[in-house]
């Protein structure tokens, strides 16, 4: 039998738990300083939610979970969504949007939420991509106001400095400026998100590359043009916001302002530990974004660690309702904080102390005054195993140095555990 | 659109998630003192595994998953287990059994493991029964003496002490004894697990219930006269081991020895603060126990708050090998646990100061002297969140209270923040 876990599965040893255990209450514990409270929900959700359109190319990899009994009837025409009722959630934001719209009325009305959980993507396996992997988002619900944006961004930057992090740089853009751009260079309002999809890769593929794929998509060359010429403009190293009034006037006013007053507000609070910057070129893939778009990256790391944005419509979509309802949302990438961690050598600070007591089998046992003797050492606070000895005793205590005990003692029924130190 | 979670699945408000927070982070703190680490595996796993019998009827509430792609192909005839190739794991001793399979060669002799994490069942929905709900279970891999269920009994009463509970029974068997039972009352050891199922209803149907069910099987008349009899002797206040040896002399000395010894060194350590004591009719569901069982009741509550066994054929069978590979292990009911003490009005003891600060949105905004103000609060170790001013403020600071809140102040730009208590 093969006893590896499923495809793109990992199972984790005990190290493995202790940082990811660590990390996770380090994430939780700082965002609740910033007054946002933790909820949860189920990793299965009905297959409606996870198939609205709303998810993108994560639709695409959804687990989907067999009807069971008699709701399953299996015919030679029946589809996946005839035989699937369920599926595993392939993101936070949706089942969030769910919780928020089925608990409205019971929540205060601006509603601030971390998740912390497991999702879900049938990805093709490589490198650094998994089908369960861990996500930590902090969400504002029922504010639409730079209040939620700024307070999101602050709550993540400051979490990544509790971890340990600085000389990051949060980009932040705004859908409607890359809808204002696209527009004022003719493309029309059907081939946005296409054109914008190219746009996305402009990191990996450069303006060239950008520009060709543009053309082999068969845009209209004037279009094209325009728009390449706006891009050199926009990602030059002096381009303010202000300029970006100049060259595309037909931005709202209270875009630029918003911008601005973020930009303004974190560069202020940060205390030059991180830098903040407009980035026209920030698309970010999920096309229910409606507003400020941001993403964090690391000086010397190619991907991101954090990304988010403003997505009013969602809630309203799954309520069926005209009326939006503001929504915000900042995520940190988990597994990517944590291999960075990981190959900075980072380890957790040291608060128990562990023992072992090495214990020979034998046939008097005397198991209640060995117990007796490791609870008097436990009550000190200390980490204390019980271990049977083994005949090599040097392979034993190093493979418990290695597991971080600090000391030893050998069992004696009649002594006291005389401790040693392991080293 | 129905937009509750789907069916016998639960959303966490933030009190709840707290509540099921603080409870892990304690049970697994407490498990660490002991000397066990926590691993972890993924939510799914290979469909194999979770279908090879040892489930019981855990595995006729499996959630399959479907094949994606190309390896999904629907015609008339397929059954469940040609469309599914994966599913969500419905217990975490199948999964620890793969793990340990798997990673054979890199673990220690002896493998004490902590496991937290949810499990999946398709349950007809009812009061206090969930399709996803979280367990947490200890194991002991490599010891085949009772040195691994003394330390599992001392770790899992150990735990619920920290967590409150008191006035608990530990109630111990051995799988050897109800077999020597059975088959020294004439029942043919084809017919023993069909016996136990029986048997194991003791509690709700009474010794006439259970008489009445064999006899409705059509086992043996005298068969079943000799069970009853010897059932009524053992089920007796007074009944001890020695008078087990007596009554079924076909019992293994060893058998009797450990559960002797288990019982004798629990008892000493046990300093009186929780009882253990055998019990005969003691059956637990699962057929892959081997040696002892046992489980934990709690006075005046009906259901178990803890179960578990030796288990020592299991892992040998995954890996296809004729040795059997010793192991053992005991689950707290972290459902069961938790909804006693929300009945008990059990709150988590406050740590941290929860400050509110009231913001009226304005076009000024003044953000970063509002957050420069917020982040010296939070430097002092508060928990301090920025809540938008509401015209009915004394509606807000009563919401406020409810959530927890201990102070508040009104945001003014040109003063300091002036702290009030709420009360």
């Amino acid at each position: 039998m093969n006893t590896n876990p499923a495809e793109g599965m990992r199972d984790f040893s005990p190290k493995d738990v202790e940082l990811r255990r660590y990390l996770t209450n380090k994430i939780i514990e700082s965002y609740r300083q910033f007054g946002f409270e933790q909820i949860e929900t189920p990793c299965v959700e009905r297959i409606q939610f996870l198939t609205s359109g709303d998810g993108g190319d994560n639709e695409k990899m959804l687990f989907k979970i067999l009807k069971r009994g008699e709701k399953l009837k299996i015919e030679a025409n029946s589809s996946e969504n005839d035989l699937a009722d369920l599926g595993l959630r392939y993101d936070l934001t949706v089942p969030l949007c769910r919780f928020y719209a089925n608990n409205k009325t019971k929540l205060p009305a601006h509603f601030k939420t971390i998740q912390v959980g497991n999702v879900w993507r049938a990805e093709r396996p490589q490198k650094g991509r998994f089908r369960q992997f861990t996500q930590c988002d902090i969400d504002i619900i029922g504010i639409d106001n730079v209040l939620a944006e700024t307070q999101l961004i602050l709550a993540t930057s400051g979490t990544l400095k509790t971890l340990g992090f600085s000389n990051f740089t949060i980009r932040v853009n705004d859908r409607r400026i890359l809808e204002s751009l696209a527009s004022h260079c003719g493309f029309e309002t059907a081939q946005f998100e296409k054109v914008f999809i190219i746009f996305d890769k402009l990191d990996k593929i450069g303006i060239d590359g950008v520009q060709q794929e543009l053309e082999q998509a068969q845009f209209s060359t004037d279009a094209i043009q325009q728009f390449i010429s706006l891009i050199k403009q926009t990602t030059q190293i002096d381009f303010s916001i202000e300029s970006l009034k100049t060259l595309l006037p037909e931005i709202p006013e209270n875009v630029i302002h918003d911008l601005q007053m973020v930009i303004d507000t974190i560069r202020s609070v940060s205390n030059q530990e991180y830098k903040i910057q407009l980035d026209v070129s920030l698309v970010r893939g999920m096309g229910y974004y409606t507003g400020q778009i941001f993403e964090i990256g690391m000086d010397g790391y190619r991907s991101s660690i954090a990304g988010g944005g403003r997505y009013n419509k969602m809630i309203a979509k799954i309520l069926g309702s005209d009326e939006q309802i503001p929504a915000c949302g900042f995520s940190i990438g988990f597994e990517r904080v944590l291999s960075i961690l990981e190959e900075q050598g980072f380890t957790i600070p040291e608060t128990q102390q562990k023992i072992a007591i090495l214990y020979k089998l034998d046939a008097s046992q005397h198991l209640s005054d060995l117990y007796a003797k490791v609870d008097a050492l436990k009550a000190k606070g200390n980490i204390v195993s019980v271990e049977i000895q083994i005949k090599n005793t040097k392979k034993q205590l190093d493979d418990l140095k290695a597991k971080g005990f600090s000391a030893f003692a050998f069992y004696q029924p009649e002594n006291e555990l005389q401790l040693k130190l392991l080293s």
